[in-house]
């Protein structure tokens, strides 16, 4: 019989994070993360799959969010307006008060090469979900696929910012921000002369 | 005494390749591959450190050749007009020639996962060294970062059509057009409405 342990899967991610931080991630072990949460190493591998997978669990559920936001259909219009509109409703998934845990978090897999590279490849597959959702919307190549990838910059760029300490503007603004951007940059005259 | 074996380099990464194509990626030694192309063990770690860098080798050459001319300050302007143009000058490291190697190294990437995994790293490496070069010649973030995703983001997606079998086009033709596409995506209006 699984006993259910409230609350479980927060204190299991505080608990490695912490470990990550002061020992290393190499050289922690799922047993100490479980001992540090008060739980066993069973109930840590009923929740993840590995001790990289506590760091991006949440990404599953963003990535879904970002999905069905698109799916709905609730948006219409160009593409990347479609995108643009999903990313900014993405932010209130990281509410202020994440704040802390997403720096520390963040500081932790930027430190770390291996776990940089579970980010990118994360970050690549959100943008073939993306790309996917669109095309499933009826929009065709290369739009598609164009406007995930955009989408999913502007995300890193933006999230890496409101990431920034001393930043204090919501991470929906930031983004709105960086869309601007990217919009004056690609409106430059002559790209392809 | 080491002797020069001359098109060593070529010969084993066209051996490399037939055997992925044949046998697997995972099932292929560096041994076979060594005695595929008539030369040793030895002879292949002089030139690769293991058996994936055998499809990536180039790509390190193809980046220092964008970087180069980022660098070189030859072409003024607007920070995505100095990318687009890195970019399609970079085709011609692809010349028609090279079309079947391409598309024969390209049907093994897409196949095996860990191939697929390297080769998105080795692009965000790519995308990494295009802003670093963006920002020595004086380019703020974000825009640095935006116009060196963006560009990588027109030369994946036009290397895949390049590709696409029946294909009949240069690659820095179709770069042209996925430049044009971004251009136009990103000009519609109200994306942050």
């Amino acid at each position: 019989m699984v006993r259910w342990e409230p609350g479980a899967r927060e204190r299991l991610q505080a608990a490695a994070l912490d470990l990550y931080a002061a020992k290393g991630f190499e050289e922690t072990t799922v047993a100490e993360i479980a001992l540090a949460a008060g739980l066993t190493e069973r109930t840590f591998f009923r929740h993840f799959a590995d001790k990289r997978e506590v760091l991006f669990a949440r990404q599953e559920d963003f990535q879904s969010g970002f999905v069905e936001h698109i799916a709905s259909g609730e948006v219409e219009g160009p593409p990347l307006a479609i995108v643009a509109a999903a990313v900014i409703a993405g932010a209130a998934f990281f509410r202020d008060d994440r704040l802390p845990y997403s720096r520390h978090r963040q500081g932790v897999v930027d430190s770390h090469p291996e776990l940089r590279e579970r980010e990118l490849l994360k970050m690549a597959a959100l943008a073939g979900a993306i790309a996917q959702a669109l095309r499933d919307r009826g929009i065709a190549e290369p739009a598609a696929t164009l406007a995930a990838e955009s989408g999913v910059t502007v995300f890193r760029v933006a999230f890496a910012q409101w990431l920034t300490p001393g930043s204090t503007r919501s991470l929906a603004d930031v983004e709105r921000e960086i869309f601007q951007a990217l919009q004056s940059l690609t409106a430059a005259a002559s790209l392809t002369r």
